[in-house]
């Protein structure tokens, strides 16, 4: 017997009567405010080629590495659910979709739950509930409803009130996508780009002097020296800027940023090129080239964005076969305020220098990055991110980090995700959380009514705008 | 004047009127399920023998070191409550029991006084609240329960329903007790071995190479090389094996398991033997021998279970008088994701393999070992433990690793316990705490009742079954 | 339009209508109870002159780097806030103080909304919220109540009712404020001095050497040998402990404490002196002056406090135009376990020794600091400080700590300050979290209502009385 799926227009919002009072006052101010989205990963083609979604399987399942790694866990085949497979029959799509379904029950207590159920009912009218008996009926439903214009991916931009949306890009890309988006008069949509830059800065990565050799060729600079190497780099920052980029964005395993002296940076450059470069240099080389970035970005006033912490490719035969980025990618513990000492102390209180520290490690929520924001103009506490961008650590991030630094040094919500048909999902939970945690503020009476209120609409359309510095403004 | 001491029906249930009747419902349905007690240290002698216990303070006060240990850090010396005294006279047993009552206070806030409240009541009938004043009568009254048959060991096991519990044994023991238990056709009870050789892998450790010696003599393996050792350890797992075991457990100061070539065992392994090998040598042969553990456990089908970060024995003179396990091991910081690098490379998908991670550092939940058990098949995400098995860690621990790996890659309660009688009363904790949990997420809209429902009712049967291979079956 | 100001009677008490009755209680029990204040930075000068405050700013404002930290991270310029600027113009405080208003909603969800607020209603009497446009009335209103007697430091002690508070002093000092209050017969308020040692325990730094030849001076000992520092020091504690003081304080990057044998402290010592020191020795060497400062402890009864984990200066342009204490001091991952192994082998069941462990990481408060606490005798769990001393760090706190060492091994709330102002509103912030938390463990059966009341009593008496041995006796 299946159930009937519903979604409860107080979800997330407090149990307790007078606190869920309070937060549905807040929340109805803020549920339906256009949505900012300063960096994820949906592809800009998508936007550009305005593509049709293949099947079910494939819009919400294959490309969704948090669903994939959940079922992987319980012992499902990763190629059973069409990771790293190419196109899938209709039988194997049906086949993936159902496993889904079948294990469905194991997604309680996640936000994969809270998201796909939101997109079931609110985008793609479903009402049964995932179940073994449900899964093809459930299918067929959506199959059927993507042939509909509504689903294709501008419809939805329009649909869920985007107002602009960041794509992630390697700075050897040609934003040719973005500048059909740009030029193209029928749609008004804004698709910004973000440099993404981390496969040049690791000089011990197998491949790394390929990459640097692109980047002479696209740069149209001599990345024969470390000179060289920053004069591109500047180069493709100043192309992505032209094309609309606001912010660049890293990922190495630590955040450590060292100025290097020039002889030392040219010395080390030319040992990476030539392959002899130890793994000590290697880092201290990369730890160079991302002070370097945070230099550029106090000059072009790129927003820099770092997410360090992240061990990536954790199970050799999963990358193997199946490539990165499919859920095998875990936490370290990280430090901010000793690496970060030396790049903070030269642009932190730049007027056109913004850093947005994301983090895996909650210890630094309250230890380090709520207290640097606290001080440095140029900080900001970045969003939970990844495995904690769910109810209670989106929660326990408000409680850890504004103590420190208030609701005003904060990024505002990142979605961080290539499932375009999730987005308006995700940006719903933060905003109700945030009035969850403003509803207690107000009944314990450290906030009143309207100062939450305020702050509730400053977390949605202000702190994006002042973090990813989408007016432009210097910060003082 | 003394106090009527009583439990509430309630206790430990959110104090909110609609969440309480959402967990009370919860609850109800799992209040009386049986319990299963995968690892522990109640001795197998106890139920071998049907031991009838001395007094009311060797039953409940000498041996429980978090009792013991409380009363120390207000200034109570250790012997004045029996530690290391061996049998204690009348009049000193009546005197130690004085001071806890004494010192009751002391204990408000911690589990312990919940633990012992519940014993006293549900198990002893006491209904006078420990005090200076009221030791004396308690201490009589139980005194008396005491030659009641329905105090010892075997009746326990039935009245608190236990399913299975599991003890904790040396590798060279020869399961006598086990055996006895298993062949006695009066009493159904099941009562199986657990593996722990931390003391066979520990070659800097005094004592070593006689524990060693002893391996050989017991396996009838010549422990002479590191292949011997091997081989000696591989008969002793299969021993416990034919006896019941179902996991090896496993206590080092870090997690680090890392395969060594196998003439850099034997090397090392001969040093060791030699008495000659360096720290920092034993540490890696310690972490080659943990590996080798790992590879068995994916052959044998032994759960491994992982208790990594805790320093032993830090009062030196306390240890030097009254020996190890007397309260004075505290924490050091844990990490599982790059010392567990090698062995989840090697096993982590293995269909035979499972590590249950258990950690005294909280920080570990959300960032490593809830996303390492919503990846890894064979990982799952262990219960709190030691100073954290406690309401208030026990619910943080859910809303950290739940939002990764959701419920069902969680080990299911573990009690970890010498104290029998305190059983029931620390699984009940749980379950209340579980259900509280659930209450939430129903109130909130994250699940529906029926899913809360029967996720409470994994929690108590599924996922003990499932962590510790109840069923024996692979993984996949 | 301006908005009226007030403080609520129930705020931070929980929202619940059964937990806010049951925290009423409590609360009401303790509101009123004397302030004990052993550990702060009021200047004793002031209760010596008893000085008129300046202005508003000066006040409230300027020497608050609470305050001034979080403008800053607006982009304020700290000498806008009259950081640095020595006395300001009319014009300059006035402009200020306009500042801080326009900038008042940055503050929401931090404690320093809470404090101010408090303090503009319960002690100055203004009844107008902080705004751009209220600034220039709120700033007058202050100024005139300034001249009154009632705001001069004594008469703000009697009407805190407050019962004892300790300075923070250089061991130089002479300590002649302290000694004019307690010969003063016409004031009977009790203000100590705390040892605080930290500048002459860094051989690393610059000035060391001066400092260290200004100790032998002020104690007549020749501290030209290591023998001649440690006895230098004897006699200043001496000195202090003549003089009322209760405890020393000690802040360095990281709690190691480790004995050094005689002669290498001469040969560390003397490299030291001789300016030829490394870096690390000059750690080892303090790590080993700090162990003599424990030892010293356990002889004369100074109760130690120990603030680890500090990164001090962090924005060196921030340092060298504005000097230390300006905001810019963050966090770094701290241990305690491991680093403070050897002191209390050596002095942790010593009857006179306390150790009262404070942090910034609050990652060590379930894994280390509650745990040592709850076996040592002499280890308290020192309040939280600093960027954790707010509603939803201290209610963390509380959970985090008390499951293992109780409340009985808490230090009581220390409020640290140097704003006298806002003592009461710390205290009584305290106070009501404590209560809080209390309210929830009555509600959910942990408790009754008359052991949380005791437990709400002790916390605000007994605590900071045993913590800080304000009775002098042993511990056992």
């Amino acid at each position: 017997m299946s159930r009937r799926l519903t979604v409860h227009p107080d979800r997330l919002l407090p149990a307790d009567r007078e606190l869920r009072a309070i937060a549905r006052e807040l929340y109805a101010e803020v549920a339906d405010l256009p949505i900012i989205s300063p960096h994820g990963h949906v592809p800009a083609d998508w936007f550009a080629d305005d593509v049709r979604f293949a099947d079910p399987t494939a819009l919400l399942l294959t490309p969704d590495h948090y669903l994939t790694r959940v079922l992987h866990s319980h012992g499902v085949p990763l190629e059973h659910l069409g990771v790293g497979q190419g196109e899938l029959t209709h039988e194997q799509s049906r086949a993936a979709f159902r496993t889904l379904c079948r294990y469905w029950k194991e997604f309680r207590g996640t936000p994969m739950k809270l998201w796909l159920e939101s997109q079931l009912v609110e985008v793609l009218d479903i009402d049964l509930a995932p179940a073994e008996d449900t899964a093809d009926e459930i299918y067929d439903r959506i199959d059927a409803r993507l042939a509909a214009e509504d689903l294709r991916p501008r419809a939805l931009y329009d649909r869920f009130a985007i107002d602009l949306i960041a794509t992630t890009d390697d700075p050897c890309d040609d934003l040719a996508a973005h500048r059909r988006i740009a030029t193209d008069e029928t749609w008004a949509g804004t698709v910004v780009p973000t440099f993404r830059p981390d496969r040049y800065l690791e000089p011990a990565r197998p491949g790394w002097n390929d990459d640097v050799d692109r980047l002479a060729q696209v740069s149209g600079q001599d990345t024969g020296s470390y000179a060289g190497w920053v004069a591109a780099m500047e180069d493709r920052r100043s192309y992505f800027r032209e094309h609309g980029a606001v912010s660049s964005d890293h990922a190495h395993l630590d955040a450590g940023m060292l100025p290097l002296a020039p002889e030392e940076s040219e010395r080390l450059y030319a040992a990476a090129r030539g392959g002899t470069i130890t793994p000590g240099d290697a880092d201290r080389l990369r730890r160079g080239m991302l002070f370097e970035q945070a230099r550029m970005a106090s000059e072009d006033g790129l927003v820099m964005t770092l997410h360090p912490g992240a061990w990536r490719n954790h199970h050799g035969a999963t990358a193997a076969r199946f490539g990165p980025d499919v859920g095998a990618d875990f936490a370290v513990p990280t430090e901010y305020v000793r690496p970060l000492r030396p790049v903070l102390d030269a642009f932190g209180t730049h007027p056109r220098f913004r850093l947005v520290l994301f983090t895996l490690d909650e210890t630094t929520f309250s230890r380090e990055i709520g207290p640097l924001a606290s001080f440095y103009p140029s900080v900001f506490a970045g969003a939970p991110w990844w495995f904690i961008d769910a109810p209670e650590a989106i929660s326990r991030y408000r409680r850890a980090v504004t103590e420190s630094c208030g609701f005003g040094k904060t990024s505002g919500m990142i979605d961080d995700t290539r499932a375009l048909l999730s987005i308006p999902a995700r940006h719903d939970m933060a905003r109700r959380l945030d009035c969850a945690y403003l509803a207690e503020l107000v009944a314990d009476h450290r906030l009143t009514l309207d100062e939450a209120r305020d702050t509730a609409h400053d977390l949605v359309v202000r702190q994006p705008r002042l973090a990813f510095a989408l007016e432009g403004e210097d910060l003082r």
